[in-house]
């Protein structure tokens, strides 16, 4: 297999974009890739695209992307793996350029999803669950899988409400700090604690919001890195990637998230580091809770001490292992195709030390990870950077 | 590149299967296909997903099929090209074992169309064309976009309706030896020329029908292929992709598809052959027209005699270039997701010789090409096998 770095990113703001298509919102973001990457979009001969579909009107959303910014003829497909589907793009895009088929590739990601009604975007999403079982028959909806988390996690480790509403406010502290964010306010404790309550204990404010948005990340072979006289480009170090039953009854239990575990196993196995010699973090926190099981299913503490961890501050800047320091899915935003993505292209920019200066991790191996779940963990994708 | 082989294949009959469900067929194809290669669902650490989606209740599709065959746990995506959905699975499968990635992975293609009305399938099958111009506006269907190319073929060249025919009756041949096809029936010209119109000229059978299925395909790397004792398996020589705009009125113009010439000349080029060389092949004849398109655009004969290589017999058994002598998408069926793997399937079977003895094609290099495209041509994927 070859080394295979990031030489370019880029990424629309997140929030409800009436204002932008999908297609312009893909545009935007391979436009500010290419650029970011020095070349032209006439090089790139392959392009895979991360869409959930199902919210706009567009079916074919590789195509109108490759056409808009004039790739089409390049190969192409459109990735789907529900909420990670951005991040089996980059798999794509990766597999392309590693396999030695295409020495540049580019992955796009990319979701409009405030075009239909939210009750029905609900709908839509809580039957990426087990549709015939849980969904239709027991009402689950995606807030209602992961209260089944939260509330396990509570029981068996301690874990308190308040726990769980530190996490939305350390993410929206980071939000306030990202122009590219959906939110960019900060927000307190009893913010969370007295929003609407939608499956206990998950409120309102434990919840990411429903997004449109896009992404884009240029790869480029060792060759192609020299040949374009490349500095100090950011590798691709590790990608590992599971899957599980879509049936929470099937699941052994609610205290973590077995694909995670599974996929940042071969990750860690792949670029030859260990959780602690990560530096900064992208984990999905599409809730309160998955932030914390993330925690602990990467590593980053031992099982159960993920409250402890967002409690003593060790996921903020000037902690340990800072996470979501974007404002993560929480308060960036979740315009699904996109968040995978637009993971790899903020860890990029942390680990050029591009970002802005209140929001960027200190570093000393520059090291970085990207957690990235479908569903309720029926997808895991985990990518490490390095530099 | 590692080279990869195709060591096992399977594919349920194709039609209106309201006998099974998505996962069920699915989990036919995959058995056969795990059986047909003497390895374990256990065994399989990547499984991606041709799926088309939009007409089936279940929208994670790879998740269902992954859990029902005990494969969850891989890593796993949906593959979405069209109506090259499969093709675009089986290429992630390719690059996933030719990468070095994985020794071992498998590319389902599936879909369920007949879940929904058939007016409703073919307004969704329209909007993968330009939704908002040509679709939306000016109302194209599906058959209606080729009906574009079957009059510009016969302006331009003299192809006419007898010929379009002429593939219809060739394929309906084939279909009614193939025990897995949807139409196991024989028809004439004149059945085809008497038959409701569709979108002048194309008549009812000059068009793919609807329909339900699932198809398979275990891919392994040379040292798989070795540590399971296999002897001369089929092996993938060369694959090309291409793409092209979904807007009818930004193409050159209507007498063959860019995508296809390009693709295929990626193709031939890995493999190092030439279209002479090819001795079997599938190719996308989603209207009778396209299959005649594909002659050219493939190189079986020159731009514009298309017609002359069916009038002649050419394209049969004892021709030169046996083409869908399964029965095609015309007569074998055209699960959208599951026809690019079912083409790779078809010619497995083809080059191993074991297909129903009156539809065999006569080997001496053997050598096989399949042509899956998605819409009219935004997407072309084009797979040489050889044993």
């Amino acid at each position: 297999m070859r080394e295979v770095a990031v030489i370019g990113v880029g990424q629309t703001r997140f929030g409800k974009r009436r204002d932008a298509s999908l297609s312009e919102l893909a545009v935007d973001a391979l436009r500010e890739a290419l650029i970011d990457a020095g070349i032209e979009n006439r090089e790139v001969k392959f392009l895979s695209v991360g869409n959930f579909g199902l919210s706009s009107e567009d079916i074919t959303p590789a195509v109108i992307a490759a056409e808009q910014v004039g790739m089409h003829g390049a190969a192409l497909m459109r990735c789907e793996a529900a909420c990670a589907s951005g991040s089996a793009a980059f798999y794509a895009a990766w597999m392309a350029v590693s396999s030695g088929l295409y020495d540049l590739a580019v992955a796009l990601g990319v979701e409009k999803m405030t075009e239909v009604e939210t009750p029905t975007m609900i709908e839509i999403l809580g039957r990426a669950g087990s549709y015939f079982w849980e969904f239709h028959d027991f009402g689950l909806t995606f807030p209602a899988y992961y209260a089944l988390y939260a509330t396990a996690h509570m029981k068996k480790f301690g874990t308190t409400e308040e726990d769980l509403a530190l996490v939305a406010v350390k993410n929206h502290k980071y939000g306030a700090r990202n122009p590219k964010a959906q939110f960019q306010n900060e927000i307190t404790v009893e913010d969370v604690l007295s929003s609407r309550m939608i499956a206990w204990p998950l409120k309102l404010y434990d919840c990411c919001p429903i997004s449109d948005g896009a992404a884009a990340v240029v790869l480029a072979s060792k060759d192609k890195v020299r040949e374009l006289g490349i500095d100090a480009p950011v590798w691709v170090k590790g990608v590992g990637v599971s899957s599980d039953t879509s049936t929470m009854g099937n699941r052994p239990d609610f205290l973590g998230l077995r694909s995670s575990r599974e996929a940042s196993k071969i990750a860690y196995k792949m670029a030859r580091v260990e959780p602690k010699d990560i530096e900064v973090a992208e984990v999905h926190d599409c809730f309160t809770i998955a932030e914390i099981l993330a925690y602990e299913d990467l590593g980053f503490c031992k099982k159960g001490e993920g409250a402890k961890l967002i409690r003593q501050g060790e996921t903020e800047i000037g902690g340990r292992i800072p996470v979501n320091v974007d404002g993560g899915l929480k308060a960036k935003g979740h315009p699904l195709g996109a968040t995978g993505i637009s993971m790899i292209a903020e860890l990029t920019k942390q680990l050029r030390e591009e970002v802005e200066p209140n929001r960027q991790a200190p570093l000393r191996r520059y090291l970085a990870l990207a957690h990235n779940v479908g569903g309720t963990g029926q997808y895991c994708y985990v990518t490490i950077l390095g530099r």
